[in-house]
C-alpha cells in the first residue's frame, strides 16, 4: 500500500499556492495541507508533518517574496527540489446577488490590489482597500460574514467559497506569473536534467569594497550564467546584504561545483539551497568551454603534469 | 510673509513616516499632509499639493520597500533630496481598561507583526493576526471601533488615538531602523557636503550574460563604493531586472559624474534619483586616486596632449 | 622655396628601416639621414637635426624591439606620428664571382640569421654566424673587405654594395613583416581618421596584486580594444614592469580620452606616445556604446541633471 | 660509482650562464658542457647528451630573453626545474700590456655594450662597438687574435682567456641581475617548498576582445599572484600574442592547480613549464582564502551537498 505524498501549502484553499501545489508530480494522489505562513510550511517539512512544502518565491511584477527568501536563508535543513510557474489572474467577486455598483470596499492581498488598481479606478468611482493575508483568505472571510462588499481573488475561490464573479481578469498585466518552489528536507539533489537551476544564499565579506563584483567573478570565471540575483538585508545593520542567487546548471555540472567551492572560500557564509529542474525547460548552458567534458580533460591534463 | 513647507507623508498620524517627516529641516513650521500610499505621496509632489513627500525606502530587518523602489523607477519628475533614519519600536496597545489576557487578535502591519512574533508567541498563548495598511492605521481603526482586541503600533499612536499601552518595545530586534527618503520635484541637487549619496535605477542590457558584472565595473573603474544594491523585476517577464543602487558620493564628484555617464552609455535605461546628504554623516570616499583634484589634473594632462 | 623633410633612420643605406623611411609621405623629396642607433635617431629629432626618425618597433616573428620600447619610455619630448609595415625578405649575397659552396661563415644581424637558420642547415653543410649590427651593415662591411664569405641582407643591399645574390628569399616565414614607427617632437597629434592607434606606456602601482587586471579594466570600461601589450622591466628590480600598449582609436575619441585620464589617475607614471593612422587601414572601433555621439549624449544628460 | 650530472650551458667558458650553472645543486661534481645557443641547450637535454641545461630567461635591465621564451613555447618535452640569480658585473679587458688610451673598438654582446655605454662615453673619447654572441665569446675571440682593441666581459673571463682588466665594474646599473633557468626533460615537478613559482605559456583565443582580461581573471578568481607576464608574438601575423607567465605557488597548491585547469579550458593552447623553488626564497602566498586547507574544506562541503 503506497502512502500519499503530504504537501503543505500557504492556505486556505483557493490560493495560487494551492494551484502550484497541484502541479507537483503525483499531486493528484497527494494530501494537501494548508498552513498559515512560509515559516509554518518549512516547519511542517522539518517536523515531518509534511513531505514537501510549496511557497511563492517570486512574482514577475512584484518581485521576490522576501518572507520566503529570508526563511530559506535562516532555516537550516531545508532544500529546494522543484519550481512551478502559475499565471496570476484576478477576478472581482462578491456574495451572490451583489452588483458592481454596490462595491465600496474591497478585501484582498495588497499585491492583488496593486495589480487591479487601474481597473478599479476606471470602474469603481470610489472604493477603499482592506488588506487580507491572501486572496483566498479574503474570499473565505467574505463567505464567513466579513463586513466588506467584495473581494479580489483567483477564479477558483469563487466556486470554493460560494461567491459570484462580478468582473473577470481585472489585473493590469495579463502575463503576470508567480514562481513557486517545492521544499523538502535537505538531501541528495535530484538527477541532472540539462535544464537545471542551482540556488544559493551568499553573504559578502563585510569589509571589502567591490565584494559583490568579486563574488560575481566566481561565477564568471567558470562561465556560469545567473538567472536571478536578489539582495536581502542581513539584518544587523544597514549596508550589509546577503544575496539569493539562482544560477543556471546543476551541482553535478563541474562549472557549478567549482563555482560553489569558490564561493565557499570567498564568502563568510554560503548556503546551498538546491539543484532542481527549471520550470521553463530551457537548456542550461555555461559560457566558454565549461562543459563537464572540458573539466574532465583539464583534470586529466593536470594529473599528467603532476606525474 | 513666509509660506509653510507642505510635507506629504504616509498617514495616518502616528506612523513612523510621520516621525521621519518631523526630522526634515523646518519641519516644526511645516504643514504635514497624510496620504494613503507611496504613489499618492509622489502624486502630491507632482501636482503641487505638497512641496516634499516622505516615504519609507528600506528597513534594516525587512529590506527594501518595493512599493517605493518601483514608484521611483516608474514616476518621472521626482527626485530624492534627503534621507532620515528612524528607530523602529513597537508597543502593544488596546482600548483603555483592556488586559493582556484579553487579547486574542492583533491588528497591525505585517512587518510589525513579524517583528513582534517571538514576543507574542511567548506572552499570548493564542493570538491571530489581522493585517493593517500601517501601524497607525491599525491604532486609528481600533479607536474608531474595529472589532479587534489589540494593535501593535508606535508609542506615539497610543496618545494620539486614546489607547493604552499593554506592553512596550516588544520587537525582536532592538536596533531596528527604517530609512525614509525626502522626495521633491526633479531639480538641481543640493550642494555637495562630503558625506553624500547618489541614487540611480539601472536596467541591464537584456541579452548580455555578465551584464551585472559589467555594470558594477562602471563604478569600480572610478573607485566608487556602493552602499546598497537592490534588484527589482522590470515586470515584463522573469529574468529581467533593474537595480536600485545607492553609491557613495555626489553628482558634483567627478568620479560619480563619470560613472553616471558610463552607465548612461552602458544601460538601455538609467534614472538619476538624486544626490543628497547621508543620514549617517559618514564621509563618502572614492577608492584609488579618484578625488576631484585627480580628475582635474588628468583633464589638464589630456588637454596638454591634445594640443 | 620649400625645405626638404629630413628623416633620420637606422643606417647604413640598405636597411629595412630605410625602406620604411621611404614609405613616409613626401619621402621622395626628403633627405634621408642614416644614424647608428635608436637613441641616436631620437636625439636627432630632439636636437633638430632631423624632422622625423624611423625606427623598428616590432617584428611579426621576433616580437618587440626592446631598444625602441625602452627609448620611447625613457626619452621625454618625442611622439609617434605614423607606422609603416615592411615585408622582411632575406637574400644570401657575396662578392661577385663567389659560389654557394664557398660559403663557410655568414655575417648578418641575429634576427636575419635566426630566420634563415633552416635554409642554411639544409643548404650549407657547415657554416658559422658572425653577428652584425644590421643586415645592411653586414653588406657594407663585406664590400669594404670584411673577412667573411657571405652576408644575409635585403635584396636592395646587393646592388647598393656591389654584391651578388647567391640565394633569394631564404627566410623561413614568407609572411614576416616588421613594423616601423615615425617619430617626431611631441606636438599636436594628426587628425583622427577613423583608423587610428594610440600608444601609451603605463607603469603599475608597485604594491598592488592584480594591478595589471585593474589597469586593463580602465580600457574595458570604455570599450577600448587593445591591439598590443608588451611588458618591459622598469629596471630597478625584478618583478616591476611597465607596459607598452597600443589601443585602437584616437585621442580625439572620447573613449580613448577617458581611458587615458583613467590611466593617469591609476598609474604612478603614464606616458602618451601618440595617436596616428594604422598601417593596416582597418577601422578602429570601440565595444558597446562608446562612440563620440554616445559620450556627447551622456554629457548632455549629466549637464541636465546637474541643473 | 655515481655518474656526474651533465649540465649544458650557453658557452663558451666564462659566460654568466656558466656562473649560473655553477649554482646548481651538486654542480661542483657536474660536467659542464658549453653549447652555442638556447636551442642547442634544449636539444642536448632532449637527446640525452645532457641532464640539465642552463639558459638566461630575464635580465633585470634588458627584460626577457626572447630566444628562451620562444624556445620554451616551441619545444615540447622540456620543463623548468629551478631558477638562479647572477649579479651582472662588466669589466673592460684587453691583451696584456694594453692601455686604456689605446682602445678604439670594443667587442662585446649588445646588452653588455648598452649597459657600459655611459662609462664608455665618459672615458673613451672615440670608440666603436663590434657585436659578439656573448661576452665570453668576445674574450675568447680577442685571445684568439680578433682584430679589436678590447672586450667587455665578466671578470672571470680575464683569467680564463689571459686578458688584463683595464677598468672594473663599468656597467651603469650596479644592481643588475640575470635570472637563469634550469631545464630538464618533462617529468614530475620537484616537491612543494612553500616558496615556489609555476611557469606557463598561454595563447589567447583569437577572436575575443578582452581576452587578456579574461585570462588574468582565471588567476584572480583563485587568489593567485603573478610575478611576471611577458607577451610574445605567436608569429603568424601581427596582433596575436602568447603570454609567458610566472605565477606564485606550486602545482601542488590547489589554487594553482585550479587556475591551470581554468586556463586549459579557456585557452586554445596552454603549456605547463614547471613548478620549482623561487630564487628569492620569498614565501608564495595566495590572496583570500585560497590555501590547500580552504580547498579541502570546500571540497568536503561540496561532497556533503552532492550526497
Amino acid at each position: 500500500m503506497s502512502v500519499a505524498l503530504r504537501i503543505a501549502y500557504l492556505g486556505p484553499a483557493g490560493t495560487f499556492t494551492e494551484m502550484a501545489a497541484g502541479l507537483l508530480p503525483h499531486a493528484d494522489k497527494a494530501q494537501l495541507i494548508p498552513v498559515a505562513s512560509v515559516t509554518d510550511a518549512m516547519d511542517a517539512v522539518l517536523d515531518g508533518s509534511a513531505d514537501r512544502a510549496v511557497v511563492p518565491i517570486e512574482n514577475s511584477i512584484e518581485g521576490g517574496v522576501s518572507a520566503t527568501s529570508d526563511a530559506l536563508a535562516n532555516t537550516p535543513g531545508v532544500q529546494i527540489y522543484g519550481e512551478y510557474l502559475v499565471p496570476v489572474r484576478f477576478d472581482l467577486m462578491a456574495k451572490p446577488g451583489s452588483k458592481l455598483t454596490d462595491v465600496s470596499d474591497v478585501l484582498t492581498h495588497p499585491v492583488a490590489f496593486a495589480q487591479s488598481r487601474k481597473w478599479l479606478q476606471k470602474n469603481l468611482a470610489t472604493h477603499s482597500h482592506v488588506p487580507a493575508a491572501s486572496t483566498a483568505a479574503a474570499a473565505k472571510a467574505l463567505a464567513a460574514g466579513a463586513q466588506v462588499s467584495a473581494v479580489i481573488a483567483a477564479t477558483a475561490a469563487a466556486e470554493l467559497y460560494g461567491l459570484e464573479i462580478l468582473a473577470s481578469d481585472i489585473g493590469e498585466n495579463k502575463e503576470a506569473q508567480t514562481r513557486f518552489i517545492e521544499i523538502g528536507r535537505s538531501g541528495k539533489p535530484g538527477a541532472k536534467t540539462g535544464s537545471d537551476k542551482t540556488s544559493v544564499v551568499v553573504e559578502l565579506p563585510g569589509d571589502k569594497p567591490g565584494g559583490l563584483l568579486e563574488m560575481l567573478e566566481q561565477f564568471a570565471a567558470r562561465g556560469v550564467n545567473l538567472s536571478r540575483i536578489e539582495s536581502r538585508p542581513i539584518g544587523d545593520r544597514f549596508g550589509r546584504y546577503r544575496f539569493n542567487i539562482d544560477a543556471q546548471g546543476h551541482i553535478e555540472d563541474e562549472a557549478i561545483a567549482e563555482a560553489l567551492m569558490g564561493l565557499h572560500r570567498f564568502s563568510p557564509k554560503v548556503i546551498f539551497l538546491g539543484s532542481y529542474p527549471r520550470a521553463d525547460h530551457n537548456e542550461s548552458v555555461h559560457l566558454g568551454n565549461n562543459e563537464n567534458s572540458d573539466y574532465e580533460s583539464a583534470k586529466s591534463w593536470l594529473d599528467s603534469l603532476r606525474g
